[in-house]
């Protein structure tokens, strides 16, 4: 079965004639397409890949399950030609602009039916290639953090920190990071998404550091917070209560779990103990994108299922004090969790 | 007048009662923003600027001219809320299903009118503190040719070469590259959109070299064509003929030169001179993205403009053997261009 049929199963159950998948990332993922310009459309019995000029040859190397077709540059036009009968697409991809040209250009029969999120469906269970491919960018990030403990942190610029995380993975054999890293010492780890800024580290604060690399198009994503000398007891005590948070969730992390139950036995964990919660949720999937399906939150439905791979990170975070997250990067099995991040989780402090 | 103000001229024009905009680039544009997540609502009235909880605390220090409030991370529900009348959305931004919400979640009475491009059309035309950005941008670029010129090219990598570039942007100054650079030595400069690979620079062959840095937001965007040793008095001949087309188009830079005839007159002298001609246009708007309007190309419509900051960018691509690219960016005034880029185009040759 390749990924191709898994989505005419899919298509099936919907009563889809065809779907045109036009999200880069989901056309990479059915025919392995990496340039900047390309589509597909897939029915039960066809298999067609579109892209320009200055694809063709790219094309060729790297698609060979689908029937290969040349097309101008504005894709849309050509596309339109090729669908048939109820043809579903990604309504949360296609703009209105594009969604009024396919209906012009469309033959006469073809209903355009709101169908986002197929091979998302799909995406969201690995296989082994792509098990492997995650579990060695997971690796590279490994090695990022233990260059940071060795080398310390203190009197270092956050932007410098994070720019150091980048060409070291560069270096590393990364295509490249998987979003730009997170430095963020003492009050501004307190931001979940600060931004480095051109300022130094502190002794004796805490620092979180969220970084992750891409590897043949896969992504890691990992989370640990440092400290650069001896820290208050009110520190300490959250570092436990966040580590002990994301072990309890850890646990929970099997195929069958209930999304939002796992999200909410870390997030009372945190709350019980320290009296704040964390804002964002507590995990999504990663993959071809640092962040896909499942979610672990609050507002999430389903269950986890074996092949997925999510992230686990509670976080503390006291405005204008100091912030907390650990983060571990997991594939799922029927067995539990396999936790791909090797990293130490206990506090460790640098500049020691 | 500030920006918010020149939009509402526009939204006069075309009968709406308020403009709803949601592409982070002209949402930054209109209201200084820089966060992932924020949009805003003009009208004549209103200058109204939304984002999530995790960005209060920046927006309070970039956004000065809009009232801001604070919203769900899913912010059209919020957004929705506050449209009136016949209300312009970017059609070729909103996906189809965020239009749909849009559209149940808007108060009764409100029609929405497909407006993309309005931003964009004040984009255009930069103002002396962005032409002042984009200059500064162009000279980091500058600065990374003349380094490459020391250093030379040839038993380096692709790969590495462009690795360097990035860095030594960032190092210089820059925020981070306006987009990948290319690097292409020999036949794999044939194609225009070259990936760089792992493979050594030759001795005696054209590199081909598009890099660009973004500063303060606003991008640069440079092409130059080195050669590593003797070339061929094929290769030598094409080379002089891209400059002189060049040379020629650059001439004709001026507000209200045709934007297709300017294409056509650097299509026309390659073609001439050398029997092939290149597949892309001569050349496109830069700002604060490194592609946004005008566009120099056979399908472009309309003048050029005073405060218009344009590539000009003729090549040859001859499969097999080599390719050529020599682009400027230039300010256009109504006295001619304002040529930005500093580097010199006549041909290079490194590792002498």
């Amino acid at each position: 079965m390749t990924r191709a049929d898994n989505l005419v199963a899919l298509l099936e159950e919907r009563e889809l004639d065809c779907l045109l998948v036009s999200n880069l990332v989901n056309v990479r993922y059915l025919t392995g397409f990496t340039g900047t310009n390309g589509a597909c459309v897939v029915t039960r019995d066809e298999r067609l890949f579109l892209t320009d000029s200055r694809y063709v040859e790219q094309a060729k190397q790297q698609v060979s399950e689908f029937e290969r077709l040349a097309a101008r540059r504005e894709l849309l036009g050509d596309l339109a030609a090729r669908l048939s009968g109820r043809a579903g697409f990604d309504d949360a991809h296609v703009s209105v602009k594009a969604h009024a040209a396919l209906a012009e250009k469309a033959p006469e029969g073809v209903e355009l039916v709101p169908a986002g999120g197929l091979v998302e469906q799909l995406r969201a269970i690995k296989d082994d290639d792509e098990l492997a491919a995650i579990r060695a960018a997971t690796e590279l990030a490994d090695g990022a953090y233990a260059r940071l403990r060795e080398d310390g942190l203190a009197g270092r610029k956050e932007r410098e920190v994070a720019r150091w995380v980048a060409r070291f993975l560069e270096d590393s054999g990364a295509d490249e990071v998987s979003f730009p890293p997170i430095v963020a010492g003492g009050a501004h780890g307190a931001l979940p998404h600060a931004f480095p800024r051109d300022v130094e580290i502190e002794r004796g604060v805490l620092v979180v550091i969220d970084l992750g690399a891409r590897l043949d198009g896969y992504c890691s994503d990992c989370t640990r917070t440092f400290a650069t000398g001896e820290l208050s007891d009110r520190a300490t005590e959250a570092y436990e209560a966040v580590l002990s948070a994301q072990a309890g969730a850890l646990e929970q992390v099997r195929a069958g779990a209930v999304c939002k139950e796992v999200d909410a036995a870390a997030r009372d964990a945190v709350q019980k103990r320290l009296g704040v919660g964390f804002d964002h949720g507590l995990g999504h999937g990663v993959g071809l994108e640092v962040h896909e399906g499942p979610r672990l939150a609050s507002t999430a439905e389903g269950e986890l299922e074996a092949g997925n791979v999510v992230t686990v990170e509670p976080g503390v975070y006291l405005p204008g004090e100091f912030g907390i997250r650990i983060e571990d990067l997991v594939a799922v099995t029927s067995d539990g969790p396999d936790v791909m991040t090797g990293f130490p989780k206990e506090l460790v402090t640098v500049d020691g």
